[in-house]
């Protein structure tokens, strides 16, 4: 079975939830699978890079906010969001302990996560949120609510941080085939192109 | 005749090399003119966005350079650069010189020094470097010297980034079409595709 393509998420970027969409279609054209891998951009950008966050970015904010919709109308992916910027922590939490019990169904709500927050526009940011999101998928919220409290949990998610970062992850969305990693949701063509020839 | 292509530049920027040899190819399939419009990242990036230059911005540079390789062999464009960074502010107003003179002629020489610093590995960083570039193109380099020390041509190139910065210019390569902007020279794909579809 060929490996699985890695998808570097954190649930804050509109264009990591474009790619989470096209990086799935496009493994389902290759008969390839995807794993979803956390990590966050206020370690990565913030911390380790000393940068900006996008919405105190001038210039490229409004850039973004532009080709966000231009992007997501080629790709035929619903795009509605909240106003504020998402504060993804009790998510990417809640991520990290489903990822731990069932691979499968934390990528569903990790699906959830961006669809509800990224195209019906109600915010992600709040435990309350995430929890009604995971009980839609049966879920029980108050043990999901315990967990993203839990040291457990954030030592987990810290360590697949570290980890990301120890594999040169710095964006979302990144994507890694056969050791390649390729940075942004528009570099998807060029990652499959990777996987047909074998690289060049 | 249909409008140019803008192709926003700054010599300092790999990516902007590639972009100016894959623009034009673009451009010479759709029957295209190309028109360059200079702009400075170290006006862009450090002083209005307030952001670090990318060899000072860990992960990211190391993720660069990889690519940078990478995507010089998909675009068959030779790629040997030299050690330290470029400091392209006497080819940028060289080349605001010949502009306002000859647009062919000053295209010529961008290209020119794009392929001698990012093909060759030669430093274009001095003066001196620049005007020899110029002179094997039939430019007096004495001229060519007084110029780039000269307050109108620093006015007209401090303009021409002022007028980048207006119409939203902050990284390059950028290029407009039909008053859209798309960023990055991995960007050129849609930019064909938004010219051929009339945009989405």
């Amino acid at each position: 079975m060929a490996e699985p393509i890695l998808f570097y998420f954190d649930f804050l970027s509109p264009y990591g939830y474009l790619g989470s969409i096209e990086v799935e279609r496009m493994a389902a054209r290759l008969g390839r699978q995807v794993e979803w891998r956390p990590v966050l951009l206020g370690v990565t950008v913030l911390k380790v890079m000393g940068l900006k966050a996008l919405p105190d970015t001038p210039l490229k904010k409004d850039y973004v906010a532009h080709d966000l919709e231009r992007c997501a109308r080629l790709m035929r992916i619903p795009f509605n969001r909240p106003d504020a910027p998402m504060q993804p922590l009790a998510a990417m939490r809640a991520y990290t302990w489903l990822a731990g019990q069932d691979a499968a169904l934390a990528k569903r709500f990790g699906q959830a996560v961006y669809r509800t927050h990224w195209a019906e526009a109600t915010d992600m940011s709040s435990p309350l949120a995430v929890a009604k999101v995971a009980a839609a998928l049966g879920v029980d919220p108050a043990a999901l609510l315990e967990a993203i409290g839990s040291a457990p949990v954030k030592q987990t998610l810290h360590q697949a941080v570290e980890a990301a970062i120890a594999a040169g992850v710095f964006g979302v969305p990144s994507f890694v085939v056969g050791g390649e990693m390729f940075w942004g949701a528009d570099r998807l063509p060029m990652v499959e192109r990777w996987i047909e020839t074998g690289g060049w």
